[in-house]
């Protein structure tokens, strides 16, 4: 129990969930996803480790793809970010899922079920029965729906049907366990309502807190730039898990780690006893780096971090520039621009003035400094910026 | 188009109708009917007469018959009066409609219409769709429904689901004209949104009033009693007509009358000028038996009619009882009770103190009055109900 609370925001209800623990059968546990092209990042492994760990205990995932409201895409023709889905675009975007998914959950404890085999078999008078189950009042209940009732904003009625449709799934699935994002608590509510109407035993529902980006602020999103993918490339990530805050660490350790709650609890009572907190971010930054790539990725990523970070050093790879001059020297704000390493002179200027230039490791204070023909140097912006410049 | 608007409540939209009848093509006048057992009342016959008017000016009528929503009952299980309809007892209804209406609408312009044949092959996502059409504020602004939402009273999904089935109705039949009560007015509009959806021209709507029952006040209805249904026997429905308000009478002429509204304006003129009004609600009710009977029919209910009201005389064929006593005489009140005239002696008393029992003929006012062993008398309680009974 303690592993399957491990990070969770709600677990309802606790008693019948005990009591179906107790008959011990696997769990059917579903999940429901979005039948849109995936390009995970770890705020969706928060679910998919969830169900790796009900797997380890011996349960059966059910990883639904969600592709019969996806076949019928935004009928409203409002949303045109929601086209319909073809078949084929269905088939192709179940593939590239488990491509990623299988990389935490474990293939032989998981089915991957489609909610069109189901629901495209139902006729428009099961639809109807469907909308029967329930009311007007329960849906503006939900708190987008009543925000939207309140402020005005049109609601088409099959946006009601949808809560109802993932409700129905459960009861075709015959979940005992749902798990899902705690924006989902009323959908997944659904589904224990609709398997009573249908004479099954109800599910009980896991939520799981919404992942938050690097920021550590907003939720984790392509969108706000605060993610890290699942196939961004080694590097990258080792890179971005060892910007976040000590304190989002623990967060992250808590929700996508899968070392142990006491492992963690001990490492925390060591960074509290003087440990400095950046070695346990390289611990968590390599399991992370080893589950999306492999162990020897995550060395050499670790490898070419520290070179750059902690001993200060210049990577290999950098990109190097010949810059040709009329004059006798170059003004270092026109080389930074030309080089790429500034988008203009005055990110340039600015970027000076906040002590993020180096010169071959040592910072530039000097905004109206020049390179005199014939140097070459190593330009450094931020962190991570590197450029080896020769002005010829 | 003076006929067309005769007795009607509304008719939208007005020009485009115009435009409609300008095309000199028949127009497609859909006019829906519920599915379940039909015992059709003169209210009912409103729309029909409209109906058959429509024809009489080359118009096509289409009856529709709304057996889907009939075989899906009432899913929430909580209308027991609503039970699902079996495909044969639709059938059976359907007949026993034609049956019925066939003495109103010319059959060679009718067509009966079941609206399961395109709604069954609709499928769940093509309901999404349909759905989708429209919003849940556009709901709310029926009557009943914004009410019930006021007042907290339950609505379950479907409900919002019927209006579109109804409104779908008039796209799949590519109606022009769509006729009903107004109470239907909400959904009427619906099929012209959703023939605007599909990309049809919208069809026109009439609404016609709620008919009110023999007592002027409440809308004809079965349960209130209040009605005169098509197959009554001939003097029933001569005898009902007979008993409405003259004021109420008017109202029947314009909505039940096929005589022309000018025939009627010329009898309101001569009744104003002192005609007896008795004389038109004879012809209104011959009128009426004729159609649903036929003449002969009409002309026997009115002499018998004449026989018992008029001219004060017991009918032929009144009910003979024997009231056997132990004593030389028996109470009037027993006696009425017991050849059933009233439920109860409580009830004798009260009619006796109304002035509403007869012996042969002359008003009784002891409540006391006994009738000795042995005398034969003709009792009567209120206007119709006789017996001939004897003390014995």
């Amino acid at each position: 129990m303690a592993i399957i609370r491990r990070g969770c925001d709600e677990l309802l209800v606790e008693e019948e969930f005990a009591q179906k623990l107790a008959r011990n059968k696997p769990l059917r546990v579903k999940a429901g996803f979005d039948p849109t092209a995936p390009d995970l990042h770890l705020g969706h492994t928060v679910l998919l480790n969830k169900l790796r760990q009900l797997q380890d205990l011996g349960h059966h995932a059910l990883f639904l793809i969600g592709d019969f409201t996806g076949m019928i895409g935004d009928p409203t023709g409002k949303n045109t970010t929601r086209p319909p889905l073809s078949k084929e675009q269905v088939a192709e975007n179940a593939k590239s899922y488990s491509d990623q998914v299988f990389k935490i959950l474990r293939p032989e404890r998981t089915e991957v079920v489609f909610n069109s085999s189901w629901m495209g078999k139902l006729d428009s008078a099961d639809m109807i029965r469907l909308a029967s189950t329930s009311t007007v009042a329960r849906m503006l209940e939900r708190d987008d729906f009543g925000k939207r009732y309140k402020n005005n904003q049109p609601i088409a009625i099959h946006e009601f049907l949808y809560p109802l449709v993932q409700g129905y799934d459960s009861v075709a699935l015959k979940a005992d366990l749902e798990i899902g994002g705690t924006d989902q608590k009323f959908n997944l509510l659904m589904g224990r309502e609709l398997q009573k109407h249908f004479g099954q035993p109800p599910q009980c529902i896991l939520t799981m807190p919404l992942l938050e980006g690097l920021d550590g602020v907003n939720k984790m999103s392509k969108s706000l730039g605060n993610y890290v993918g699942i196939t961004d490339a080694p590097d990258q990530i080792f890179g971005k898990l060892m910007s976040v805050s000590d304190e989002l660490m623990w967060r992250y350790l808590d929700l996508l780690s899968f070392e142990s709650s006491a492992t963690i609890a001990a490492w925390r009572k060591e960074v509290e006893e003087g440990r400095n907190p950046r070695d346990i971010k390289v611990m968590f930054a390599q399991e992370i780096v080893t589950r999306f790539h492999d162990g020897r990725a995550a060395e050499a990523a670790l490898e070419d971090f520290e070179a750059r970070f902690r001993q200060g050093a210049i990577p290999n790879d950098i990109e190097e520039f010949r810059i040709e001059v009329m004059e006798d020297d170059a003004p270092l704000i026109q080389v930074l621009k030309q080089s790429g390493l500034t988008s203009s002179t005055s990110e340039a200027i600015r970027m000076i003035g906040q002590g993020g230039v180096k010169i071959d490791g040592e910072k530039v204070s000097d905004k109206a400094l020049k390179l005199e023909k014939g140097e070459t140097v190593v330009l450094q912006i931020g962190k991570r910026k590197f450029a080896k410049v020769t002005i010829a």
